[in-house]
């Protein structure tokens, strides 16, 4: 895949492919989260006195972590959706003119402030150590939370381009769909049950294999890992939802971009 | 381990397993950037204009990150070592208070220049996609150069504790080798051959197991991964010298504290 490309972008093997890959980014990251507690305290809107800034210590690391990725261009891939749009900065450095691959409102589709609130009161409670609160790891952890809401943010926004391809592929069906503002129909036509299954069966797998040192399988060291049924909870009922969301999301748009 | 608690920073066995989990980190991070190429271009110094800066690319992006990070107390903390200690910033939070642990010069221990002199010259080629240059990657390979950096720093700074316990353990004998200025001595005396050799085969099991999707492996796909005789390399040739160089230089100065 390659975004200076529209072709291979449009591919639906290449954005499976693309979404595999990012299943092992996503795991790895929930393993790194889950060797701190939930230190629920850094969601908690002006727990902690940041001048100049309304909100908890996660969206002030985020929003500054992001006016510098904006610097070097994160957000003008078309993959890369900011959860603080309105902060971040323009790039330092000349920009990339990528071809046109998605709709021109595709920007417009950021379901991150919902991600950011499943990821707090559904997935945390699943990845963390446990409950409870360790002052000198709230840095470290959110570092955690950022690299999980970033990698989870492109996996579900990269709905958008299965939706795209799947409208290339099938024009008519979905501008029927579109014009009768079907969304039980648009939802019907993106769903695939038998892939869905297939992706909570690889999840399970790779949780078994990602998420125990193998020197240390028989040991009875205990280690910090995800458990493989949560991971497959965790995209069962949010990632693979959240996704089906910016699918019809930019689906019931498209025809606007015609 | 826990950084409030000196004792238990201090323990041998402790910094052991921390060293353990530290691999899996590291080796997940490194698998992260062997989706890239090598994209040379972000080390090379004003390769990219970047107003008010003199650097790369990767130094630009690493200090901005480290600013943010100081805020939120990241080098607070006995076992973070900055990049830019001239440029990072106070915390905006309450600081912690960590009781003392190390000895009072040992900030002024930091070898990250040449951490990262060997990252990009000999580390980068081992584990990226190959020769050449994604301008569309430059962010994206750039973070992951951040993450294994801070990774590898973190790792090899370690030999601060390694050799506090050490020192502790053995007072009278280090304080002798230390009063002659006996660097062999204290080499010979830090290394442990064996230890050294299972950490090697330990890599290698791990990269065997977190370098391949497990539900892909006999499948003719290509996968992004580094390869375990690599990670076994790595630590060989640099990680573990440069963790040595750490210990020495640690202990080398240790009777100014006492």
């Amino acid at each position: 895949m390659d975004f200076l490309k529209p072709d291979t972008v449009l591919d639906l093997a290449n954005i499976r492919d693309a979404l595999v890959r990012m299943e092992d980014t996503i795991i790895f990251n929930f393993i790194e989260r889950s060797q701190y507690f939930q230190n629920s305290s850094v969601y908690e809107i002006n727990k902690y006195p940041i001048p100049n800034f309304d909100g908890s210590f996660l969206d002030w690391t985020l929003c500054e972590l992001e006016k510098v990725h904006s610097q070097v261009r994160r957000y003008e891939s078309p993959d890369e959706v900011p959860f603080f749009p309105d902060e971040i900065l323009p790039p330092l450095l000349p920009s990339i003119n990528y071809p046109k691959i998605l709709a021109s409102y595709s920007s417009d589709v950021n379901i991150n402030e919902l991600i950011k609130k499943n990821y707090i009161e559904n997935i945390v409670p699943l990845i963390s150590a446990g409950n409870g609160e360790q002052p000198e790891n709230l840095g470290s952890c959110t570092t955690c939370d950022i690299d999980n809401l970033q990698a989870l943010s492109r996996r579900i926004h990269f709905g958008k381009f299965v939706a795209e391809a799947k409208f290339q592929n099938e024009r008519a069906k979905y501008t029927k769909l579109i014009q009768d503002k079907d969304i039980e129909g648009i939802e019907e036509a993106i769903t695939n049950s038998a892939v869905e299954e297939k992706i909570l069966q690889r999840l399970i797998a790779k949780g078994e294999v990602y998420g125990i040192d193998p020197t240390l399988k028989f040991t009875q060291n205990v280690q910090s890992k995800v458990s493989p049924e949560y991971l497959a909870k965790i995209y069962k009922d949010w990632v693979i939802p959240l996704t089906k969301k910016v699918e019809v999301d930019y689906l019931l748009r498209r025809l606007e971009d015609d």
